[in-house]
């Protein structure tokens, strides 16, 4: 394996109950009350194909006046429950052990800018370091494109990468991208969920990873 | 079957992701910060357990004051996070079903009066209901002792009851108590992880339960 390509909350900062809790009250301020396991298991999804699947649970479409909002005042909700990042646990090591053994990595999040720059500051991410984000693409997980371009500006094939993600919407967009894939639990899907969607080994979180990269045949 | 059982929280109510918020929260301002995944593992086992997995994750003993403040300082913030409760979808009309059709159940959560009586009020759960809280028994889940609380108040016996709950708690209480299990994906947890625990039947909410029941043998 040549490559590892990272998705970012859920996988690298812990940053998925407060994202699920702002969307719930987010919604529920706009007369949408949705029950927060549905909303648990659709965040990582592009931002369009959430408030889609909102949309489809409302029995409505959303114009997009309504999903401008929603997002916006998502975000403010976020920012007032969860000001500061917090790194999962093992995060910041094993990134600095891939920097310090040369092992290939990039970063490929639904997630844009500014909103990410807090978290890869936090990783120490290097700007050398390939950071696609959802401005850089069409197509949102559980397209592929993201880690598509990820890969290509990485300078690897496909076959030598693989994904490392929380959600079962890494792991289906790693299949259609021809990648490998690694679930951790640290998003809160269960283990069957995640070997289900098609992860080769599930870890609990980024020091689990760090101590098995054996297994990955990472290692140089 | 003869009676049934249910949970509250994340079972009838969608409390769960207010709850591991307030948690995480709590906790970080008592400079403990846990993952948000672990913490919502956690949800629902009794309070003293929960805070000695906190302290088993932190590798070392909390206080009784400090556990007193951590429980104090979740229930400020959940209060804030979530003023009104929400039914589950169709937990009402299930309830509203169970009476007119003369079916016995009960309530049993690691909860506290009088911290649930909304809960109870917005489910219209009627004063001749027997609700088994955390005060009125020794151990809460995954000790039998709510359950088995519940189901001698109800009069019937153990092999006659169906436990319904959203966590993996519920079930193993379930099964301590000599009880079959139901399990519901409205707190979050993964259908395998349930079923793993030993749910019979796992529906997605109270509304699919309700749709299901011919499939329990609890119709009359």
């Amino acid at each position: 394996m040549q490559a590892l390509i990272f998705d970012l909350d859920g996988t690298l900062v812990d940053t998925v109950y407060a994202h699920i809790f702002a969307w719930q009250k987010a919604l529920a301020e706009a007369g949408m009350a949705i029950e927060g396991w549905r909303i648990h298991r659709k965040i990582g999804m592009s931002g369009g194909l959430f408030t889609r699947a909102v949309a489809r649970e409302l029995g409505r479409d959303l114009t997009p006046e309504e999903v401008e909002a929603l997002q916006q005042r998502h975000g403010e909700i976020f920012i007032q429950l969860l000001p500061e990042r917090r790194p999962l646990p093992g995060a910041i090591e094993l990134i600095r052990f891939l920097y310090a053994n040369n092992i290939l990595f990039g970063i490929a999040t639904s997630g844009r800018r500014p909103e990410i720059n807090g978290s890869l500051d936090i990783l120490g991410i290097r700007p050398e370091t390939v950071v696609v984000e959802r401005g850089d693409v069409l197509r949102a997980k559980p397209e592929p494109d993201l880690f598509l371009a990820c890969q290509q500006r990485m300078g690897v094939s496909a076959g030598d990468c693989y994904v490392v993600g929380d959600a079962v919407w890494d792991l289906l967009a790693a299949r259609r991208a021809g990648m490998l894939s690694i679930g951790l639990l640290s998003g809160g899907y269960g283990e069957d969920e995640l070997s289900k969607a098609g992860a080769y080994r599930v870890y609990r979180d980024p020091a689990e990873l760090h101590r098995s990269l054996d297994e990955l045949g990472v290692l140089p």
